[in-house]
């Protein structure tokens, strides 16, 4: 059997498994990213954690290469370049270390990227030419394929559709301190900062105004919008409407048959969903109405970053 | 000697031309669309024109096809869909009904989309595989290139950026009414709109305040930023700021390596295109900057439409 190594590289944890032609991530590890901050250390850790998943696998099985999404990754360049959630600084050659020590076939994408060519292959978008993958976890991550094909733009950082300006010369600043960009009001984060948005904006009871900034999870605000936290609700209907106006300009762009959506905000489940629908079908040009659906993404949730990473050899398989 | 006809059908003018594998257009003709606001008349005009150029041909001489731009065409339907400049209502099938008279293979496309064929196969952008195409004429048409293909969409109707809403939730409408689309700020008509708006925000002499919106041409407001009319110069100065906002946002959605501009607005020359520049290298996000440039079309102007369109069947045979 022909398998192909899917590495995440995450900011909290990397996740490293074994991914066969049909998407199947048969087996997988996690261990927590920040327990190596020595680069060396961590390629060893990756190096040993590989050939324990292959020891367990029949002498036939045939590892044809190793997939990697990372944030901030060159796929290019083969390394990630400045990541602010990785404590290795600069450009980290990741592809040339990693090759002496796996000397398979081996390609790094930006993570989002990743999970985009993924969900071609072995999700909800199989057989689609034209669409848009977003993932909304702590930050927001794009992928666009147009034609059948990715989107990487002239030197492969094109689908950075979270560093958009969204509310030009007047908006929250992203971590690339991109005024009004999307990611400030769309992710986990953004999230987090509409609560103090409304908070300062109604009046209100609530129970956020019993918690600081910091003490503040996603999951929390899912659980009070459950309970009628006004504050909360109110929240979610900003995020939406905020994503939804987003996603009806991306139209524009490139039409996509559907938006795929992935991570954590996903998990707040009808709070987030059902207003981005209804804003969404407002928002949305009279030429497109009808024609472009919001899914949710068809890898599964655990091993998605997995399979996004090893669709990358995959890719060539085709 | 093989050629291709090219059909460009805008509100006012009907142009039709030939043209050569090398983008030369060898003749041309124009007429007044709405002197034949009968379907079937215009048709018969189209073709007798056509015959007309092709009498002067030499019997060597092999049509080789025949692209059309248009405003609304789709080029899946063959038609051009409820074309708000034009005399012909609903669903207008041209390639079925021209083709009856000449039958060679036939295309049609939206213009603006024809013309970013055109510029990849004919003007500036050849050899370029990421890259965006503007006109800026009484409205904004674009076409986007990725991966070295024009991006249609899931049924035709992708790269319109010019209703993209860049001011959510308060600003001016579009002909399409959508509120804050670029289009109603960056045109021809979004820069007379502009005057407007700085003759009621600013106090400052100009003779615009003797001039009503409808008597009011672009060519009269560069002709006052010449004459150093203040109103003038900062309704240039507004709209190149908003343009290169929108310019800097596309660049996160494809990464172009150029975007390329056209059409009646980009003869004012230096009065948008040098605080187009200057905003442009303020807006961009750092991982693009330098890398991203703004052009002039390659196409020759008078006859950029007729190439345009003459691209689509060329295109086959690239």
């Amino acid at each position: 059997m022909d398998l192909v190594i899917g590495i995440d590289i995450g900011g909290t944890k990397t996740k490293i498994g074994l991914v066969d032609k049909e998407g199947q991530c048969i087996d997988y590890v996690y261990y927590r990213t920040r327990e190596y901050p020595d680069l060396d250390e961590y390629l060893d850790k990756v190096t040993s954690t590989v050939d324990e998943l292959k020891a367990k696998l029949p002498s036939s099985t045939n590892i044809i290469g190793c997939g990697i999404g990372a944030p901030n990754a060159s796929s290019r360049q083969g390394a990630i370049v400045h990541a602010a959630n990785l404590a290795w600084k600069g450009t980290v050659p990741i592809v040339e270390k990693l090759s002496t020590r796996l000397p398979v076939p081996m390609k790094i994408m930006n993570d989002a990227k990743a999970a985009t060519l993924g969900e071609m292959h072995f999700g909800n978008a199989k057989g689609m030419k034209d669409f848009i993958l977003i993932t909304l976890g702590t930050g927001f991550g794009s992928g666009v394929v147009a034609n059948g094909r990715l989107v990487e733009g002239f030197d492969g950082f094109a689908g950075e559709l979270g560093h958009i300006d969204i509310t030009p010369g007047d908006g929250r600043s992203t971590g690339l301190n991109v005024k009004g960009g999307l990611e400030a009001y769309v992710s986990a984060t953004g999230l987090k900062r509409t609560i103090l948005y409304m908070l300062c904006k109604h009046l209100d009871e609530s129970r956020f105004r019993n918690i600081a900034y910091n003490d503040l999870h996603g999951e929390d605000i899912t659980q009070a919008a459950e309970e009628g936290d006004v504050i909360a609700l109110k929240a979610f209907d900003y995020t939406a409407k905020v994503f939804a106006q987003a996603l009806a300009n991306f139209t524009a762009f490139t039409q996509p048959e559907a938006f795929f959506l992935l991570g954590g905000l996903v998990n707040s489940g009808k709070f987030i969903l059902d207003p981005l629908e209804k804003y969404f079908n407002e928002y949305l040009l009279e030429v497109y109405k009808g024609k472009v659906k919001i899914l949710l993404s068809g890898l599964p949730p655990k091993t998605a970053a997995i399979c996004g990473a090893a669709s990358l050899i995959w890719d060539d398989h085709a």
